[in-house]
């Protein structure tokens, strides 16, 4: 097994893009990571995403963007694990790369959420949960959250209004992310006022539902510094899995599948918690911000909504977290937001992230959860030489 | 890289299951690939599927697959390539054991496609075509492959009748299969009055809709003679893609894709189409059996037909296709049949398919193609110590 270096990075702005096809949403991310790298061709390319033939129309990613991208004849093929299918992508683009089956290797993650109704596309990102535990009750996938978000603040007693840190750091790093989808901050109050979606979830809780690719270019590490000014080691690339349906789990507030994610990881790296310089984590709602933070040993159980109210969420912080907006602000069209958190945390490495950078970044975490913790995809990266 | 060995393979009846959910079908698959192997645990799954958003109501089929089969928290990810889906899933299994990132792991190609009306499921298989150019003009799937059939007949000069030996070579294969759908014979004459589907395809040209699952346990060959019998080798693992739309293709009569692919294996496993003992090629269509033998070197352009007509694709013949009844007989459940056609090569290899056994077999071929050749997986199998 070798190292593996990320060599380029690429991602288009996240909005409602109602002008532009999804092969052309990914061969924008796929082109601009591909000028990053200056690599003119790949041996595979894998594509992360969840409801393509749901939503557009089209399954069969793989070698439909490969073709669109120049790419024809090229290895390629679509990685689904719902809302962790970009962070799946490139864990398997890692495992190609680290395993010596391929040298250079791009991986996509994509999602076009809007050309359809709001319910048709709520429909549709229930296909995470439980299909006949879950969505068949006609349990939503912000149901399943508004579940865990409720019991949460029974067991630990909190209000909902604690949850406000998480909005109003997402939507302040955001202002100053060119690629983010909401541009304005919130505030504690505003969160307070907030529209309720699915008690107890607010829309301040809740990722938007949006389109957006982003993508990575990926070499081994040994010839990382030819080809790249600003090469990025993957530190750790691991997976841990869990039930899909909430009732079958141990104890539904606690994320099995992203703790043993981020074990595996913190493992493979030979580094801890506190280690990590910044965590890009899986904020779709703000309950899961809490439950990540927990569940990847940077909180005790119970207390990761207390990290927040404490302003250790910060770009300054103990634990900076979703330094470019996350999902909540700069947007989650999910099949793609485990590739934009790679390339957030890659910016931050590379010491580019601006007015948001974290002080002295050397090393950076993205963890990447499909359903509601069923699949957990954990990245840890390191500058390199560093 | 180190050689990658099959020690375990498992299948369920291929047919129309309305009282079994896909969850179901992998588990009943995976199992029996387990019990075959006499593994307990893998360390991870790759699970084949194209269709079970659309169809099942369920995308994440990894962890769900995973948890169902008792192997929670094990790494497990959902690959999609269309009708290719299988043995792309499988494809991605052997990098992850050749490249040392995993010992033990299971693949797993399931499909539920009868719980939906006809019509539901014909739109549904068309998200395999390009949707802005084929789908989204009416275009079914079936009908893409009449207008092949179609150029093919009147390029080379063949009539809808010579077609027929793949049926009845095909059907004659089922009836000795457990696994098959179909098990009664077709003869030529049956094929000339078969109803007309998509002129010039009739029933006959055509695989049927259908549920299924298989399942394959890999493992490093240096360890697979302690763990099975009658381990049998990957000699080579190869993916080739072209575009989706026809129209974009260099000759619609040329499969580049599986030509590319086909390529790829036979220099990885250093070995000439006349050393394949067997080749379970991707017969959805007898269009596309005809070009994929072409595409894969067993026949000059424009002869594919010409080589079942000179009755060389039985079991004794010079190319042997379709062994177990192909995807034509067998049964066509879409991501599901490149896991069968891999399974049905064991078989052959291990000297275990009865009646239908292919003399002297050592080495074997199997190809399986996503939409009418956009992703196509090839997969060289070989007796180990032959």
């Amino acid at each position: 097994m070798r190292d593996v270096a990320i060599i380029g990075v690429g991602q288009t702005e996240v909005g409602e893009h109602w002008e532009t096809s999804i092969r052309h949403l990914a061969l924008g991310a796929l082109q601009a990571a591909l000028r990053d790298a200056a690599v003119p061709r790949v041996d595979s390319l894998y594509v992360g995403n969840m409801l393509s033939g749901e939503l557009s129309g089209q399954e069969h990613l793989g070698a439909l963007v490969a073709d669109f991208a120049g790419l024809r004849g090229t290895e390629a093929v679509k990685i689904e694990a719902a809302c962790g299918s970009g962070a799946a992508a490139l864990r398997v683009g890692y495992i190609a790369v680290a395993g010596g089956l391929a040298d250079i290797v791009a991986v996509v993650g994509v999602e076009k959420m809007t050309d359809l109704s709001g319910a048709d596309t709520t429909a549709a990102l229930a296909l995470a949960a439980d299909g006949e535990y879950e969505a068949s009750q006609g349990l939503s996938f912000v149901a399943v959250n508004a579940l865990l978000m409720r019991r949460y603040m029974y067991e630990y007693g909190y209000d909902r209004e604690d949850f406000a840190p998480f909005a109003v750091n997402a939507h302040r790093n955001a202002t100053n992310n060119p690629a983010a989808m909401f541009h304005f901050p919130v505030t504690a109050e505003g969160f307070a006022r907030s529209k309720m979606i699915c008690d107890p979830i607010s829309l301040l809780d809740s990722s938007p539902i949006c389109d957006g690719a982003a993508a990575v270019i990926l070499a081994p590490a040994n010839v990382a510094g030819a080809l790249s000014a600003a090469p990025i080691r993957v530190a750790a690339s691991a997976v841990g899995t869990d039930t899909l349906a909430l009732h079958d789990r141990r104890d539904p507030l606690v994320l099995d599948g992203a703790a043993l994610s981020a074990q595996r990881a913190y493992a493979q790296a030979g580094v801890t918690p506190q280690d990590i310089d910044l965590f890009e984590l899986h904020d779709a709602f703000s309950i899961m911000a809490a439950l990540s933070l927990e569940a990847a040993g940077f909180a005790e159980k119970g207390r990761g909504v207390r990290v927040a109210l404490d302003d250790e969420i910060g770009t300054h912080g103990r634990v900076p977290i979703a330094t470019m907006g996350g999902l909540k602000a700069r947007g989650h069209p999910v099949g793609a937001s485990g590739v934009y958190q790679v390339v957030e945390v890659v910016q931050q490495l590379r010491g580019t992230a601006g007015a948001n950078q974290v002080p002295d970044a050397h090393l950076g975490m993205a963890q990447n959860i499909g359903g509601s913790g069923a699949t957990v995809t954990t990245h840890i990266l390191e500058c390199m030489g560093s």
